[in-house]
């Protein structure tokens, strides 16, 4: 079996990479270990940012996101009983969509089995050979589907497989450099059949920790309680969920709580930060959360992903028409859009969950931090333009 | 002895506050333990932010400052072997005067003097009694002079008297909370007879560790190295000093190393934070060092000192003209600006200092935050309101 650039993943990575090469007219292959079904019903991220948003409508892939999601042009960040907005759109002139990644998934799948695109589920890759750029790369990835063992020859390996893949396992260790960092706390989240209470997302911090406050459409609400790490979503019957985001979305004077409805979904999230350097190792290239992984307060990971592959396609396709050097610096020019993300992902979670590690002076710095954000425009706007996306960064 | 105000410090804080209330027409009584020539030859901060700047000129005492100190509209972050200019008049329409510390402590020596105030050096305070405001309050300053003990009755004491001073462990210890951090290095300060071979202050991040280039005239310059903490300034030869300086303050294909000359002073400065709250209790009132410290990085320390007693100035002047509210306010409204720049101290400083116990997860999101601030406005922006001084924080 051979194809030109065989993908590892059907994420939203791997799938708008596919898209993307098809509109170019190179042909490729996604091997995905799961069933269509549980790629469609994975619960992830929901904010897309300004570019990617452009990229899925200019890729055609954008008419329900256009038709379903919600344009928000501002978040508010909630802190000492009070709101405070930051207003994206008056800041940078952009704005994001809440359209859930699921929702992406599922749009990719249709449209690329439309388009004829070659989609393998319950395809587990396995191994990843030969992709070393010595002049007799013969790039292959191994895989096994309804017990049968598999070979898939191409010209790349895109591996778009999520953190557990095999796809950074397969770059030499003595090339790789990785960064890690865990924080002392994770995300309890909920999906809520109740219609949201606000228009827009809500960042709260509060002493009793973080909570945030948004949701999947006008009947559906999605809300994170910051957790101690190790936090068994047993230890939180559904009143003790509600009384708590009650409490941590409080504003003074106001009627603030949550619309409460079924809980249909609790889920505990960690917080880790993780890049891999470099994204690339001859024909084999990592795209997504295979490469960095971001705590979710920034909203980063779903349009990393999405910024890494439109890249790739490019550099793809460059390299199609003799060009190698967009692929070249695939792994740097990614990167310095990853480490800006990485640093805002880090600096919106320290800014918003209290610490339960911090001093009474880093405590103080934090809400001194807030208070300063929510009084200046400089420094809301630097926070907008990381929100909804810098351009070059 | 009687006086209306007991100010206790002949720093920048005790000289401005007594003449400020000079001005308004209240009497004060200035003690400080050192004498006279000591006062006037400590070396200290350097940077006076546009605010402060202005007030001096306001009170009449900004003559020299005018004619001798530097306006500087901008700075220099230098890393990665590139200088990157933030360009303070560009981005908030004020600029910060460079013009030393003791250079404002002989201005206004001078001028109380020539206006017939009451200096007392080589006053050393000692004890600071009944000022509790229970209607019985009798304030004084029990102080040693020339071996002899006096008394000196006020109706305010200030305590402007530095971290070290007794002013702030006057408070009763029930009523005070105390926030405090010290940092991983510490600063080794020179000054040299060089003619600094820059304009600006240039702040370099270096893998080799911190270093500051900045002057004191067109003549002298002064110079900073971060060093870890216990550094025995004997460890530092001069020629290890220039060398190190050259090594991290190089910058690609240009020659960026400071002039050298001879050295004239050595010094190694610790960094910490530290906030007292609140900064009055009853007839007692803290201003400057004696509350709270900051690690020079953000050139914040002279001027909070600054601010705080022009706040207090006018909430004296306002008490005596029988409104107790702007003295019933003076703790929050100044801790309000002090958090604002001990924020911006950390953040400075935590910016711009390679940490010897970081991870290097932590070193790339440092190297990734310096470079969103040499790229973007905004980012840039809310370093310049910062460093140049809000004017409402």
């Amino acid at each position: 079996m051979r194809t030109t650039v065989g993908i590892i993943g059907a994420g939203p990575a791997g799938l708008f990479l596919s898209h993307l090469l098809h509109l170019r007219g190179i042909d490729s292959v996604v091997l995905e270990r799961r069933d269509r079904g549980h790629c469609e019903a994975r619960q992830r991220a929901g904010v897309v940012e300004h570019g990617p948003a452009a990229a899925l409508r200019a890729a055609g892939v954008g008419d329900r996101l256009d038709r379903e999601g919600s344009v928000h042009e501002g978040i508010e960040l909630r802190f000492g009983g009070r709101g405070h907005r930051i207003d994206f759109r008056a800041l940078t002139g952009r704005d994001v969509v809440l359209y859930a990644q699921t929702e992406i998934v599922k749009d990719l799948i249709a449209r690329r089995l439309a388009d004829g695109g070659d989609l393998r589920f319950e395809a587990e890759a396995t191994a990843i050979e030969d992709v070393a750029e010595d002049g007799a790369a013969r790039p292959r990835i191994r895989f096994t589907r309804g017990g049968r063992e598999e070979v898939l020859d191409c010209e790349h390996v895109v591996a778009c497989d999520g953190f557990h893949g095999i796809g950074r396992a397969a770059l030499p260790a003595d090339r790789v450099r990785t960064f890690a960092k865990t924080y002392p706390f994770s995300w309890l989240g909920i999906l809520a059949d109740a219609a949201p209470a606000c228009e827009e997302l809500v960042y709260a911090r509060h002493e009793r920790g973080f909570a945030l406050y948004s949701m999947r459409s006008a009947e559906v609400s999605r809300l994170y309680l910051q957790v101690p790490n190790g936090t068994d979503p047993a230890e939180w019957p559904h009143e003790r969920i509600w009384a708590e985001l009650d409490a941590r979305l409080a504003v003074d004077g106001a009627d603030a709580r949550p619309n409460r409805g079924p809980i249909t979904d609790v889920g505990v999230t960690p917080m880790r930060s993780f890049v891999t350097e470099p994204m690339r190792h001859g024909r084999l290239l990592l795209a997504g959360d295979a490469a960095h992984i971001v705590p979710p307060t920034g909203a980063k990971g779903l349009n990393l992903a999405l910024h890494d592959v439109i890249l790739l396609s490019e550099a793809l396709h460059a390299w199609h028409g003799g060009d190698p050097g967009p692929l070249d610096r695939y792994s740097e020019t990614a990167l310095r859009r990853v480490w800006r993300a990485e640093h805002f992902s880090y600096w919106m979670t320290t800014l918003l969950h209290p610490d339960p590690e911090a001093s009474p002076f880093e405590d103080r710095l934090q809400l001194s931090h807030l208070e300063h954000i929510a009084a200046s425009r400089a420094a809301a706007g630097s926070l907008a333009e990381n929100y909804t996306g810098i351009p070059e960064p």
